[in-house]
């Protein structure tokens, strides 16, 4: 196997899955989740080096962030800091979102900046 | 505004949505694209420092590494080093898809490595 890619199938609609381990990313932890109606997560939490962002693909929902309440549904995407205590909750629609967690400043250029196109290749 | 936390809402199915500016990511770029049927990307191209992962939500098409074409379609998940030269091709069905940009091997630790649960908070 050439490890510069790697590939796996998923079911999009499980309740939780991680691809840090699954695909050996090296520079991010991301998770698909579904949460089931009327839940919400176990328990508060920070984190120490990384930021997050979350993308809500489809239901409602409300998270906490700080002692601030925000109301999330389809298209809703936001980041917070790794020093913002947060946690979700999912209203009677459930809520589907991936989150993904990266050191927080470690990008340093992205897209035009970071790629380079190749010409002269048939597929 | 507090900005540990940057909050946007966007059509998920428009064309090409991209989260790094609109919520000022640190540690990625991502976007959220809608590739219309029979389409390519209009260029091969590889990166200089960054990995891409990305995660297929809708559709069908096919994605070109390095010489080698993939089959991809819906909860298709896969990860390419820098140095991989890609290209992606939408189906008859067109595609739906993330792509999260990170800087190679700058993750240190995550999720409960990262994380530390926060305790008695009222919500």
């Amino acid at each position: 196997m050439n490890s510069n890619f790697t590939f796996a199938s998923v079911d999009t609609d499980a309740p939780r899955t991680e691809l840090h381990d699954l695909l050996k990313l090296t520079g991010a932890e991301i998770s698909i989740n579904n949460m089931a109606p009327d839940t919400e997560a176990p328990f508060f939490h920070h984190h120490k080096l990384n930021e997050e962002c979350y993308i809500v693909l489809e239901g409602s929902g409300l998270v906490y962030t700080d002692g601030t309440e925000t109301a999330i549904g389809r298209g809703s995407v936001f980041r917070m800091s790794s020093s913002v205590v947060r946690k979700i909750r999912a209203g009677s629609e459930g809520l589907k979102f991936l989150c993904i967690q990266c050191q927080e400043n470690s990008l340093t250029q992205f897209t035009f900046g970071d790629g380079a196109i190749d010409e002269n290749i048939q597929w």
